[in-house]
């Protein structure tokens, strides 16, 4: 039987959604292992749209779920009406929209909110000692969910402020270089820096393969 | 000294643009490669704009070249403001946006019109034996501007009618499984099927790393 992978993600462009090397490799790697995938994302309105070229807001709104499912090709759930019982692991993409969709940490820090879909698979996922990734910025989803009660470990590469942030949130940091994963065997949580550090998607490649080699050696 | 490799993106997201799967594992393996990358799309509107999962048309117009910055991390340029003496070698990925956005092929068949940028761009690097790579239904791009004059063969997979259109124009189809490449020594053009036939990324990234593969060699 194929091991059932969700992949939760928070739009499409990573300075306001998923980084799209990041979906798309894990995706990628996941498949290659023979992974059945399920996609999904809250479905709500994006907390921003960047031109990612100009860097600067776009005026209309997006739905996270709608943009995602670029990435999906359409097959994609609401995040809300996913149950952990469906799954087999969980792997969270980073990008900006990590940090503004599935969370609020970019504009509030440690005492940022979660998206309740989201707050509710996450603690059901690790309730049930089912493993979960989180890529680039997303271990702070997971710290802020997570970190308060199961002081879980993981790595969002070496950036001193955000390190002390989720050390803030109660979870415990680790350095990391950019190929490699931070391990949390009791939580049974792994984490990679990706574009926290990575310079293209070969160096995000290298960490994902890892990644998603280590969650399915779980199962 | 690393290769330039252009890759010419038609927007973000498989029904109004470029296939993301495709043009990020095109983006993963050439990094991999150690070619130094250069994204190029063209500014102008996208021909419609597809909700990813409903399939249906959305209201807002989109930038072909703002969308496929998501893809390129802002990291792109106007395609009309490329000179193929910068670049070694092109790779155009697939999605319906390379035949809606660089090419009229989706709504024209065979008597398609082809982007200004686009069509010099290719014209250029074919005239200066510099390789050109093709994904998906982008081969219906290079057989528009190579086909009449030099017969380039390509392959789009095995869809009998689309084989057909490609002949119209002056190319030659060659059947060709999901995971293979079809090549053309003397135009020196490399195609493969991608999600013309495939199931999953894991397929498409067979196709496109041997695509890589075989472009960087001729360099």
């Amino acid at each position: 039987m194929a091991k059932k992978i969700g992949v939760l993600l928070s739009g499409c462009g990573y300075l306001d959604g998923a980084e799209i090397h990041e979906a798309t490799l894990t995706l990628y790697f996941l498949d290659r292992a023979g992974a059945e995938i399920i996609c999904m994302a809250p479905d709500k309105d994006q907390a921003d749209v960047i031109d990612h070229n100009a860097g600067q807001p776009q005026g209309d709104p997006r739905n996270v779920l709608r943009e995602a499912g670029r990435i999906a090709r359409g097959n994609i759930r609401d995040v809300a009406k996913v149950d952990a019982a469906e799954l087999d692991g969980l792997i969270i993409p980073g990008g900006f929209g990590a940090a503004k969709n599935l969370c609020s940490f970019a504009a509030d820090g440690p005492s940022c909110s979660v998206d309740p879909g989201v707050s509710t698979l996450v603690t059901r996922m690790h309730a049930a000692k089912k493993p979960i990734g989180a890529l680039c910025i997303a271990p702070a989803v997971v710290a802020k969910i997570l970190g308060a009660d199961h002081h879980v470990e993981l790595t969002i590469g070496n950036d001193k402020g955000t390190a002390e942030a989720l050390g803030a949130m109660g979870a415990k940091h680790v350095d990391q270089v950019v190929d490699d994963i931070v391990v949390d065997e009791g939580n049974r949580v792994v984490s990679t820096p990706c574009y926290m550090l990575a310079t293209g998607p070969a160096q995000v490649g290298a960490g994902v393969e890892k990644l998603v080699a280590k969650l399915l050696a779980w199962l």
